[in-house]
């Protein structure tokens, strides 16, 4: 059954030390926020950014998994000992961590015989009933287990993976989105903005972003809604406002 | 009483749907988490985004109160009808929300009376009993209820703010790295990592990320610990571990 005309909501769960710490700046979350909406009308309604524990990653995966259509997790599947998602996740869904037949096989036949040792051959280990996730760039699979996918941490492989999700995530309602950009300042307009904000409030998010760009001061008004004449209305109207004010 | 020598813990709150959305890319999550440890020595444990839902402002910051000595949440304390924070972070500790008076003067005289608008008001109003966070670049006051400190989305404005910080968190033991960074693939050393993470388990954490840049394969090792001593002991056993793989 379609739920194209369903809103549909994923979780993001980004995995590693590395992030918590600010040593490595986070492009996937940026990255999937924007994919998943253009591509398959999916909206991220949480993410959370764990470290690489075990009992951290199984609690939020656990939680998120609850809250959402999907959840997405990012990091922590290559073959070092830091890498524990596959792991913590098999732990989560009681699922058995073993190796995934057809992981292994394409592995294999990637590192050949010879060069296919024991911290590779990890890289095929995940839980049990898992289906791949393909990776046209350094071949180790993601994979989906229940209502989770588990992509890698590296921005450059995650993204040569995305368009293999469209084939395990049904899609949503899109949310389309303008922008009105304007040199105020917001408190010049808030009133007149949370008025219209109150008459579109169940169909269209109005939000207000101060901005300073070349020594101007602006404000980005950011409209969006699945209803494109709905935002096409409040856009008018937004437009109304401005006029009002400048007059 | 210092807590100079106790591991000291952070949880950081984004809250915006822009984030969310993926219209804006998040650039205070990296900036606080490299501070807290560089300048008071805390550690950031998990980072949350929510979007602009009261409900979800409100058990986020309560869990990760729970779970954290601090919490920082980043913006949503703005003038305009989408800055919900400070309302709901009242609700969230069952404060009053009211004008506090000291924020109230410096707004008032920061924009003089004839321009200090209702919306600008706003950015007076906070959970009853909280501490101002001053705010050198554009007067519109952070706050700290209970362990929670809030600041605003705007990474200048919030930069401009963070060294107040010192004067309402303690310090704790400060997080020292090293990086080894070399030319090889990380299946080839994780093995070996992964017996030198076994020795050093409870001091060290090493974390290991595959790099790809100007056309070349490698690998930083990143190893984390507040005791540089053995820190350094650490390094050289890693060193150690590089030289016999190459020969």
């Amino acid at each position: 059954m379609s739920k194209k005309n369903k809103k549909i909501s994923a979780g993001i769960l980004v995995i590693g030390n590395e992030i918590l710490s600010g040593r490595t700046i986070d492009k996937n979350i940026y990255f999937l926020a924007l994919w998943l909406n253009n591509n398959l009308g999916i909206k991220v309604s949480e993410v959370r950014i764990v470290p690489d524990v075990e009992s951290k990653i199984v609690k939020n995966v656990l939680s998120l998994s609850k809250s959402n259509d999907y959840v997405l997790t990012t990091g922590g599947i290559g073959p070092t000992h830091d890498d524990i998602t596959s792991k913590s996740i098999s732990k989560a869904f009681k699922k058995k961590y073993i190796f995934h037949k057809e992981a292994y096989n394409i592995l294999q036949k990637y590192y050949g015989n010879k060069n296919f040792n024991d911290p590779r051959k990890k890289m095929a280990k995940m839980p049990s009933g898992s289906k791949l996730i393909y990776n046209p760039s350094s071949a180790a699979p993601g994979f989906m287990i229940k209502n989770v996918i588990c992509l890698p941490g590296v921005p450059s492989i995650l993204k040569s993976m995305v368009d293999n999700l469209k084939n395990y995530m049904s899609p949503g309602l899109k949310t389309h989105s303008s922008t009105v950009s304007v040199e105020t300042i917001e408190s010049n307009i808030a009133k007149g903005l949370e008025k219209i904000q109150v008459r579109y409030k169940k169909t269209v998010d109005i939000g207000s972003y101060p901005f300073f760009r070349l020594g101007k001061i602006g404000v980005s008004i950011v409209i969006r809604s699945s209803n494109k004449i709905r935002l096409q209305s409040c856009h008018k109207t937004i437009i109304k406002l401005l006029k009002k004010k400048k007059t």
